[in-house]
């Protein structure tokens, strides 16, 4: 039996629209810590790695491990049906082929109940290896999403070059080339800082439009972590 | 000679908007009570039925019944040209074959004047009989909008059943399956208000595209009466 | 060697959006009295003529004439890329085939740099005669725009026939017709003041598509002065 309770059922919405570009579907594995999602992006790309403790919810039962297949796009029609004040819960009991949303509304005597029919989904555990990172740098999230809009005007591939002065982002293209260059600060403005701590100098090359699609967490989370 | 004079042009802008997706063309019976628009939806299963009182005018002259065949897209055009704070006339005479929209505006000394071609429709009068309803429920027509959009993605029809313990709104589909529960409340607050009066239990299929389009009409009215 | 500094980058953009459907490219001409554009439209029906005078920028140097020939929806990327209270800075320093636009953040320690190739356009310089004219009437842009907006929907030519009662905006179409009228008034408020100064009437007939075009330059002034 597993039931989860969430208050702010906006939240849920906005991890699915940020992750709804990079899969098409998805295992959730639900255990008594929390919720899980890992998984490769439909091009074997990116890695995303997912965890909504049991803390976080308003309400957390579950008294076995259970592996929810999911299609995202499903889901994500679900969650939009949920009022702004609704209270979301998360169902499935002895229904080993669907799952249930409940919305109760705050305003109305209103309980809207959504059933989806769960898929049956390969799933492979990804081993993720602790990294040292060379080079961590911290920016708002806003900005970020920013930079990585402009820089895909002008080009495929990015290059992050980033020393203790600063973090340079470089592309070029057909129409010409662009450079974003950004400094540290000292702002104790949590919406403005830019943070850089480094061993040192790293300069590595990605493709844009991952960076994009990563950017699109960007309502999750004020600020940003990197390399 | 027939002459209407409008303060608020933007309620009628309402109205069409309400209908164009039922209907291409309708004909408007102009008398001295008022104005009458009775038709059938384009594949006949629904029926439209306004009447629009010469009280609710600032002015209304009608000296003889006349038909006015209307193209409801091109008049959609028209009163979109209207401004904000617009006083409309509409007028028609002496002329059979076009009838005419005057808009003046109070901010500048500007006068448009629009005529748009008649045309000749036939015209059925339908005969609507009084029914006695076994169920009657009234609700916020936002919230009558709302349902029928989420019930939308998850199916075609919606099956309502109607009790004294209140209404139930249910739709299946290749996703799953969606019930909506709304039970009456005693709010005096008018935008929350549900209410149900019932001789008998009622279950009834529609399907839902329907009730979508006459979801359309919401921002003409507070509330909306069913079954 | 030329150097443009600007402020207020929003106003090259505003520029830039409202020429961008008349014009694909365009020879900007540098002296040290400012920047002037002058051409054709694609289909050489109307003429663009913009100066934007050195004492406008906030900084300003040219030592030597020089022909930018620019891709108008490239730098129109461009432009896009700029923060609202990013300080733009335009420079071509030796390099014969590109030009930089630099945009400096005023809330982050942000430099960005995007350089665009310049393009190799003929130009042939237009001699615009100087016009007295018959009738001069001066009106709120938006109201001109607005105008030109509702009559596109009914007709393609407008007749606009100006004497001292007014001035009066007639097409016709398949829906029927329109006539718009406005008068001067005597308003000291320049956001609603119509002006009109005549010698003697005029009629004349126009295609909408190029006044709806013209309208597009509605942002960046109050009145526009027009036949």
């Amino acid at each position: 039996m597993f039931e989860a309770r969430l208050h702010q059922s906006s939240f849920l919405l906005k991890i699915l629209e940020a992750i709804k570009e990079l899969l098409n579907e998805a295992t959730f594995q639900c255990t008594q810590n929390g919720i899980q999602l890992q998984a490769m992006d439909t091009s074997h790309v990116s890695l995303i790695s997912l965890f909504l403790s049991q803390g976080g919810f308003d309400n957390y039962k579950c008294d076995r491990n259970i592996s929810l297949g999911i299609n995202l796009s499903s889901m994500l029609k679900i969650m939009k049906c949920a009022g702004s004040d609704d209270i979301l819960t998360i169902k499935n009991h002895e229904e080993p082929d669907s799952i249930t949303f409940i919305f109760e509304s705050q305003s109305y005597d209103k309980v809207s109940n959504y059933q989806l029919r769960l898929m049956n989904l390969e799933h492979e555990h990804l081993d993720i290896p602790e990294t040292d990172y060379a080079c961590v740098m911290k920016m708002p999230s806003s900005e970020f999403a920013r930079i990585f809009k402009m820089l895909l005007q002008f080009g495929e591939t990015v290059e992050i070059s980033c020393s203790k002065e600063g973090v340079k982002f470089s592309t070029s293209g057909d129409l010409g080339s662009a450079n974003i260059k950004l400094a540290p600060n000292n702002t104790t403005d949590s919406d403005k800082a830019v943070f850089i701590e480094i061993q040192e100098p790293v300069v590595a090359t990605f493709a844009i439009r991952y960076l994009t699609l990563f950017a699109k967490a960007t309502p999750l989370a004020l600020r940003v972590r990197h390399i």
